[in-house]
């Protein structure tokens, strides 16, 4: 029934359905949609894809994925050095660098997840530990995500440093930080879970200085 | 602050997020899920896009989307050719084709549709009415959207096809059919829209004949 389809449009529509997300319904409505396009524009589609990886690197200091290594973030000095970021991909620290954080970053490569066959040896945390023992950083805020994975990997590197530093590798003066959980902003009470709106109470502040 | 991410990734974000219905933070996710994938498979990807135009042709009987000119469809023989549906995109056939349909197709192209310039004269009609003069096809299945500009496509043909008819030029033998409105199969009626459920009524058929 589906050999009603030339070969090369079946062919890219399966490769569009193996992406995450993308069903094969769509899969076959964004062929079609490029079918319309010019040669020209396929020819470019094509070498995006095909030439990715070329020319990107995996910053040797902070993970995060980059042209240049040390890659523009780890290498710009006007930054707060001592404040780190911890996060799981480098896509949070696109998130981050919205929200204007101005520190440097350690990208994880990932969240402690038994189910996922990742565990603490999988991610970048003894690498984090050292340049934690170098002395420079003075706040570490650990961002990964608000889920029950990243709460165990929050939790893992807060042990962690709190070993080396009863082992004085790294300084007392270190602080270790999280993200604060409560009501995202623009949000409705009304809506609000159970959970982020026990946490948001925990975390109340005196309205003057908030 | 964009300019963390390496000039590739941006690039295939900015590609994948030119696509209908990919936003650009699902590009993003798009882009990451991709550089965790082998440099072969990009290959692979790349090629797909590129050489998608190359071997594909639109039948020049129904222009549906082909390898061959006439497609699979119009050159077996063991297809019910006094049946013709006439549907607005390749795709279409697609859907058709699932439901067992054993005639052959027209692909119009598009539907009719003022807003976006789109006229009869830029749809495959005139042909369809030449196809229809031949004399070998006995029934025309109207399979437009059951959408405003579907209906104004399928009342424009409807239209034609009698004006021609009155001309001598169509036979009269030739009969002009719509597929039926009603309640999707296995849906629910007390979420029918009013629309649907009063066409459900009126086209309300014999139960022992159903």
């Amino acid at each position: 029934m589906k050999s009603v389809l030339p070969k090369a449009v079946e062919k890219l529509s399966n490769v569009l359905s193996s992406l995450p997300g993308v069903g094969p319904k769509t899969a076959n409505r964004l062929t079609f949609y490029l079918l319309g396009r010019s040669d020209d524009e396929l020819q470019q589609f094509g070498q995006a894809f095909s030439t990715l990886k070329e020319s990107v690197v995996n910053c040797s200091t902070c993970h995060i994925v980059a042209e240049t290594d040390p890659c523009p973030i780890c290498s710009d000095t006007s930054r707060e050095i001592e404040k780190l970021a911890v996060v799981e991909e480098s896509l949070d620290v696109l998130a981050l660098e919205k929200a204007r954080f101005s520190g440097r970053y350690h990208v994880l490569g990932g969240q402690i997840s038994p189910i996922n066959n990742v565990g603490p040896e999988d991610l970048a945390i003894s690498h984090l530990l050292s340049r934690l023992e170098e002395g420079s950083i003075k706040e570490v805020i650990l961002a990964t995500d608000p889920s029950l994975e990243g709460e165990a990997t929050a939790l893992y590197i807060d042990e962690q440093v709190k070993t080396k530093q009863q082992q004085k590798l790294i300084s007392d003066d270190v602080k270790v930080t999280r993200l604060a959980r409560g009501l995202p902003v623009g949000g409705d009470l009304e809506y609000a879970d159970e959970l982020t709106l026990s946490r948001a109470l925990e975390g109340r502040r005196s309205y003057s200085t908030d």
